[in-house]
């Protein structure tokens, strides 16, 4: 164990299936990020997100709307309010879905994400929630993690079986209850609105709902980029509870047995990506994934928490420390 | 609410007590790691820590041991193995002690702590854990949350005072049980042999001992760097069981109620520094500290796992990126 080897051998390589998941729903955290091909979004002087080059094309289409800089795209400053600010953004985003230009446009929700670096910012505009992968923006979202301490098969989790007719991830594996974090819903509000409608959580159930922290994480796919942390909840329930749901997104619920063989077998590829970090994080948190059973177990939960919320401020410094103006 | 402000009234300004304290204990990964003013520690072509200026000047003294350079410290690569490196680095450190350069060499504990990148990696040296803060080496360490669901104060939880003869925070508070991972000690053996010494743990109360997760956060003290990972674990205790202290590193226990405004009072300014990561995640995870009463919520978890196992393989990146050889 003492010997030096060659370069090569010093690292674990052997990952996980959980610690490839955390690799595999980080992909821009830890591969994007490095390679710098994206422009800063700037808005009143502050970055909030970043922007794609097929994305940048696009919006170098609307001068009025958009300052293409070799660094950054500058929302336009003459816009002096959240209300202005989110017209302007809106119309374009609107002429884009007619032109079908991206295919995340199509999921278009009527439903608004609040725009912000940080999460406890002042929001400075609002956007529809289908857009906000375009533009790099923080996502933020409610999980309800459903467990039973069952007589004989011990600590289960309640899972769902996303509709098929979703917009996003039809028929995949699912957390009991998700939602996002929509303009003018506090996030307790969120949790209880969406376990009412998702999974028929009563008044008296939800008593027993507890806040258990959040994770953060950064994820890229084909329809663009996803920061993201989900505010994370544990309720027990009752043995004999089953879920039901009431807005037709669910296609089916089942209890699963919360072991780390069944949640290997479970979490992939049959699982909706983003919702694997809400998992892990209550397999870890309830001992099921631990320093026994997984080598790498502090870099697994990092990948759980990766620091969104000092992201953009940390750019931001770039820019400045580069000698360009942020808003540029 | 919807308004444009000022650019310096966009962030809540407003810290909450626990915030406070995360940017205490994280006050080199905030603010220490963005200066630069550190050079990388290198040993067999990867980087292990960062060396302080002060502490660069005395190992430059020994041209056979340290190789100086611009931009890092390198271990002679002549050393071929693990016992070697580990004695070249014993010998130099023991001649500071001798001249007493180093406070914090004061406290030399023939104890060691393994140096590697990345928590799995294999070890390339070992070195005395009262010297890994001159390097920046990352440390490891156990603690257990003792907790109790008291009948009539609800949920409670054990905190010790240090002994007022301890080397390092002296009579400060702390967490029940913590201890270091040093050489040839798994996660779980140093959970038991800690939990024993300290607070007299019986093998059939530590049935109940549950994996919780980790921690990892970066302090810089005047003793050195401190980038540190600890393994937690929550014991629930019976409510009539008092710990009992075996080896005279404890003043004395108390029970304490978990509430925000008893923990606000505890936590500050005669808590140990360090410690208080593992109380705040342990208030977190139990839904204590929770988004309704802590506004900056999701920058609180992140500042709690910050991303140490990355921290050194990015830098090392940035070494090679910039033309320089690692091993330069």
């Amino acid at each position: 164990m003492n010997d030096s080897t060659a370069h090569a051998s010093h690292h674990h390589r052997t990952m996980s299936k959980f610690l490839k998941l955390a690799h595999k729903f980080n992909s821009f955290y830890l591969n994007g990020l490095q390679k710098k091909e994206c422009r800063a979004f700037i808005v009143d002087g502050i970055q909030v997100g970043l922007v794609q080059a097929t994305v940048t094309i696009e919006l170098s289409r609307y001068p009025n709307v958009f300052i293409v800089n070799p660094n950054s795209v500058t929302l336009n400053p003459a816009f002096r309010d959240y209300d202005e600010r989110s017209a302007n953004i809106e119309s374009v985003l609107k002429e884009m879905k007619e032109k079908k230009l991206f295919v995340t446009l199509k999921g278009w929700r009527d439903e608004c994400y609040e725009v912000r670096t940080m999460f406890a910012d002042q929001p400075l505009l609002k956007m529809d929630r289908s857009a906000t992968c375009l533009f790099g923006i923080c996502n933020y979202g409610v999980d309800i993690n459903g467990y039973v301490n069952h007589p004989q098969k011990g600590l289960c989790i309640w899972l769902q079986q996303r509709s098929l007719t979703k917009q996003t991830w039809p028929g995949k594996w699912d957390n009991m209850v998700a939602g996002g974090l929509s303009v003018g819903n506090s996030v307790i509000h969120t949790a209880h609105k969406e376990g009412e409608e998702e999974a028929s959580l009563t008044a008296d159930l939800m008593k027993n709902l507890q806040s258990a922290g959040t994770v953060s994480f950064f994820y890229e796919s084909e329809r663009g980029l996803f920061p993201d942390t989900e505010f994370v909840f544990d309720l027990e329930l009752p043995p004999d509870f089953v879920p039901r749901n009431q807005d037709n997104e669910v296609e089916k619920f089942e209890l699963v047995t919360a072991s780390v063989r069944n949640c290997d077998r479970n979490l992939s590829p049959d699982f909706k990506t983003t919702s694997c970090p809400v998992i892990i994080d209550f397999l870890i948190r309830h001992g099921i994934i631990n320093p026994e059973n997984e080598p790498r177990f502090p870099e697994l939960v990092e990948l759980l928490h990766v620091p969104l919320q000092s992201l953009y401020k940390k750019c931001d410094n770039l820019l400045t420390e580069n000698g360009l103006s942020k808003a540029e």
